[in-house]
């Protein structure tokens, strides 16, 4: 192991294994995912490939062969249950993403969700299989967001019982979805369904779009890649028109609304249970941003301890650049910002199994908060971790721009997340709609429960935004709860202040939906707010489950700087209303600097605690184990532009100059 | 053209060639620029290839190609002024980067700054026509930021009259120079010279490393690519190890230092003179920041205006993105900062020019704030634009992350910007140094003069930092001069700050390096604010200058939004010390949503007078012509992955599995 390394686990003031219990959620599931881990690990049918030194093509042809191998080894070790098959599935892939990733993301799922009986003994196993690839095609050229904007048609046909299903303008060509292009013989198609001469809004249709045997297209079918992307080299996200594209009734999926095959509309009983995926996926996602983040600090940390350089004192060695206090201000305020995340992420996924079994028994009244909740920490999480991802990348100096570091990769797959399955400013404008609908409420008289039930303690007499919020300002910065409550007032002004202007330029546009969209950045800033309160608050939370004195000593401080570095961050908010005092400002300024010290000596095995066994194959700079500059020359001779002494452009191009020396 | 774009333009408030003439200095430096342009433009050898859809191996081909193509062309055309030369190259090579770019930007600029006469009439001619190529060697796998740890040493002979060269480990290996792994066949390196037993530190050797004609590296040279990065791909940034390789004693780089036949080390006259390079190269890394972050909000806005998306009023077809109050308040601030950060760049190149001049006649007066203010600048700008740029790709949603919006490949060029040429951090320190300096001058009773001639102003007497400054609260939000003056009071107050708490550090440390070190947070927050009013003060001053009045009315808006964004973002930095007041701090908000409405209008034009001729070519978004979504189409039939119907990696890894349906 690297010696500095090596001292740094020594020095350490806990034990990272516990806390890695706590992250796992138990000492038996930190076992068994280490179990599935090892499976791959020592398996010679994984041999780690490192995709940085291939072209596109060859890219996604290890990543199709990746994708055979992990269904049959699957079925072999008897890994089934969704969790696992997550942990087998990341170490897997590493940094990289797979083109039949969404065959079981979405097509399976929504076939489960949405598909009768029928419909998923037809295409149920043949899909878990790979026989059957298929994706999910909704996006299209000229239409994410909007829903009601996609132009795609599935029009229905009482005479041969089939759906004509049509792309009528460039706009209208489905676009974006992963393993179209290339991979899938089989797309789940959101058209606008027409019957008997009338509109009735998006449906979901089995659309098959390759030949089995041959995989060539179908005729009416045009598919293709839709080019290089800022990342996923090894995804095949395709485009997807259809010409009069006939599929049988049958192909319509109708758990839930229904074409009789005379043409006849039934309408589905519950629109809000179709929030059920979305809101599944969204929480997901959070959980993903606080893996991403974990994984770049794990990076960027340990080469901080690794990595000597400059000084600080004249004449004594080169120190390890985390003991700048530059570097550990750039790095330390994202590890504390990781854990946060990993709580969040860890309360998404209770609560979403909690409100799903509600679901089950016909409750849905926590549905809407959970839709909103999942929204804005979705937007909150990923817009901070793609920040984040780059400020740990570039704390990497040069070698953070190699893809040796690990680092660009795991940017370029993350950043999407900011602007897919919910562009991150809509997603923040939903929640803000839940914000206003409960202010209305509370000021209404009534009381709201859940994540808002701060907004009940507001004043209902107020007008003046100017005005609100004198609130004593006695903020203890070295208490995470008064920390918490000094948040909660942040909320709860920006919240007024965001209902106020929208209510002011109600009166003066007339139109509710200009007046909104004029409020909007006020709208905005309201929900980051909320979700910052929840992020804080499920934090300070998570340090009373923890039961070891020294982890719960440097989570305490974990927790201290997430709050504090935010108050640093947003001085103004927390300035205005009187929320805290200038002095106290200074206070703040002056504890980051103190818990910056008071972490560094545990810096490494915060890292370590996150056991990203993965993170040794996809960075050099990760590794745990040996020398890492010879670990980046061996890396480096692989390079593609190495296979020969002298590049063949020489020849063509600069020899020609050369002859008249 | 597109009828969006058309409209935008149509109702512009001004015309955009005005604007144009004032960003290039003069009606004459526009058309000659355009000329230039034209010329590759109007060149069937130049035909733009999208180095997007090509491996690797064969971007750097085209590179090479192009960069051989282009020497001859110049030549040609007759064009040797630099300025010519930066126009012909940008347009040559959209937003990419060529492997023989360090022999023009820093091989020759070394050899003519630091060469003798004869070394000159030695390499110069043969490297300006590329018989030469060279590259520049400093930066080491282990050493960067720090100079004195550079470990490769050059170790004189008197003997046989040569240099030594030495790499005596792995992380003494050259590592990164552009061009180094496959193009060059010299290299200057910076080595430890050693003669007579001393070291006398780094001095530049030219360094032979391939064989003319065959173009193999020469014995005792192991030089090859340092592998696959985020970008630059067609760039072949190496490595160079170097085994007891003998060069002669001419080959040392002798115009200041001097290393006599048998082996007297003669100094040179001043060390302030090298100074001279790096001014050189940061304060034209300004300007390139301005540029790219030009054309990042070109393509974003152009796409806003011709995407539309969602609804704002329920019924009417959807608008165009870049009426969302949220989409204008993502872009236009960076709009504004990209008009900022050109005049910035403007007067630095300006300044540059200026004491060049005063140090050609032995002036050497201004060059210690000179550096202080490139340092600054360079981390000031960088660090905003490279998050600048990611937050207009995001804003393009999807198609942000395809590389068909140009935006992806302008990122990853610029990016490194923040880590090279001297790290952010490390800059910003720079410019601290320099501000404590001249606060320490100050407070010995010394008036400075430059841009920190605000300091000049402090009162002497005060102790806690927390008392400082207690100015009269009067800010009009509505004149550029009075928000410069709250930058001025904002930027005087940081200083103070961390003169006060380094002050506080050097009592109870002892050492002035570790108190150094313990205030570096708030010493990089000063600098900050030093460069932010810089920005804010050289854009003021910039419309006293303006003319025409429908220009300069356009620019007064983009100024006070500038100013106003950046003090909405800081606004704790503006309200402690009492520079603001809260309800000041509320006009702030609400004056920035009535800009936005303001510049709404004329946003397309304000972009369409950057004049970018090469967006056309390197962003299907940003283009003036045509239906962007039929562009885009056609752009996306020609991946890679397009090529066969089928891909061969379905044979091999999914049919097996379909053969049991």
């Amino acid at each position: 192991m690297n010696q500095d390394l090596r001292r740094e686990r020594e020095a350490a003031s806990f034990n990272p294994e516990l806390l890695t219990h706590v992250l796992d959620g138990s000492p038996e599931s930190t076992r068994r995912r280490r179990e599935i881990e090892n499976l791959i690990l020592n398996d010679p049918d994984f041999q780690h490939e490192d995709l940085n030194f291939l072209t596109r093509s060859q890219r996604y042809e290890v990543a199709v062969r990746k994708s055979a191998t992990m269904v049959k080894k699957m079925r072999e070790f008897g890994i089934a249950d969704p969790e696992e098959i997550m942990w087998f599935k990341r170490m897997h892939l590493v940094n990289f993403v797979e083109p039949v990733g969404l065959n079981f993301s979405m097509f399976i799922p929504t076939l489960l969700n949405q598909g009768t009986t029928a419909q998923q003994e037809k295409w149920l196993l043949s899909s878990k299989g790979l026989q059957i690839i298929g994706t999910y095609a909704q996006t299209e050229m000229g239409h994410g967001t909007h829903l009601r904007g996609l132009e795609t048609t599935a029009t229905y046909d009482p005479e041969t019982q089939e759906f004509i299903l049509n792309s009528p303008t460039v706009t209208s060509i489905k676009w974006w979805p992963g393993g179209l292009g290339k991979t899938s013989n089989h797309a789940i198609v959101l058209a606008q369904l027409i019957t008997k001469g009338k509109c009735y809004g998006l449906h979901a249709f089995i659309v098959p779009i390759r030949e089995i045997g041959t995989h060539k297209p179908l005729p009416g079918i045009t598919v293709g890649d839709i080019g290089p992307k800022f990342g996923y080299d090894e995804m095949d996200n395709g485009y997807l028109k259809m010409d009069n594209y006939r599929i049988p009734r049958e192909n319509m999926l109708m758990k839930h609304a229904q074409v009789k095959p005379d043409g006849t509309y039934v309408k589905p009983v519950s629109n809000k249970l179709t929030y059920g995926t979305m809101v599944f996926v969204r929480s997901f996602l959070v959980g993903e941003a606080a893996r991403s983040l974990s994984k770049a600090c794990t990076i960027a940390i340990r080469y901080s301890a690794v990595r000597h350089q400059s000084e600080i004192k004249p004449g004594e060695p080169e120190p390890q650049i985390l003991d700048f206090q530059t570097q550990q201000y750039k790095l330390f305020p994202l590890l504390a910002t990781a854990y946060a995340f990993q709580f969040v992420g860890a309360y998404m996924k209770e609560t979403y199994h909690r409100i799903n079994e509600d679901i089950g028994q016909g409750d849905l009244s926590e549905l809407p908060e959970l839709h909103a909740l999942t929204a804005g920490l979705k937007a909150f999480t990923s817009w901070t971790t793609n920040a984040a991802i780059e400020a740990c990348r570039m704390a990497c100096g040069g070698h953070g721009y190699s893809h040796c570091s690990g680092l660009p990769n795991i940017y370029v797959t993350f950043t999407p997340t900011c602007t897919f399955e919910g562009e991150n400013t809509v997603m923040m404008l939903q929640t803000a709609r839940f914000l206003m609908k409960s202010y209305d409420q509370v000021h209404a008289g009534k009381l709201v429960c859940g994540m808002v039930s701060y907004l009940n303690g507001l004043p209902t007499q107020r007008i003046q935004p100017q005005q609100v919020a004198v609130w004593p300002a006695v903020v203890d910065i070295d208490s995470p709860d008064s920390l918490t409550e000094a948040y909660k007032l942040r909320a709860t002004r920006l919240v007024e202040i965001a209902a106020k202007n929208l209510q002011n330029e109600v009166i003066h546009r007339k139109s509710k939906e200009v007046a909104w969209n004029l409020t909007s950045v006020d709208l905005v800033r309201a929900s980051e707010a909320h979700c910052h309160y929840v992020a804080v608050k499920l934090f300070s939370e998570k340090l009373l489950k923890i039961e070891d004195k020294s982890v719960h000593a440097v989570l305490r401080n974990l927790c201290l700087l997430y709050c504090l570095y935010g108050i640093s961050q947003k001085a103004g908010d927390f300035l205005q209303g009187s929320i805290m005092t200038e002095s106290e400002i200074t206070q703040v300024n002056q504890r980051i600097k103190e818990l910056l010290i008071a972490i560094r000596p545990d810096a490494v095995a915060l890292v370590d605690a996150f056991d990203f066994q993965d993170v040794t194959l996809g960075s050099v700079l990760g590794r745990y184990d040996g020398n890492v500059y010879e670990n980046l020359f061996e890396w480096a001779k692989k390079s593609p532009l190495n296979k020969s002494e002298v590049h063949e452009s020489y020849f063509k191009y600069l020899k020609p100059l050369q002859s008249k020396l």
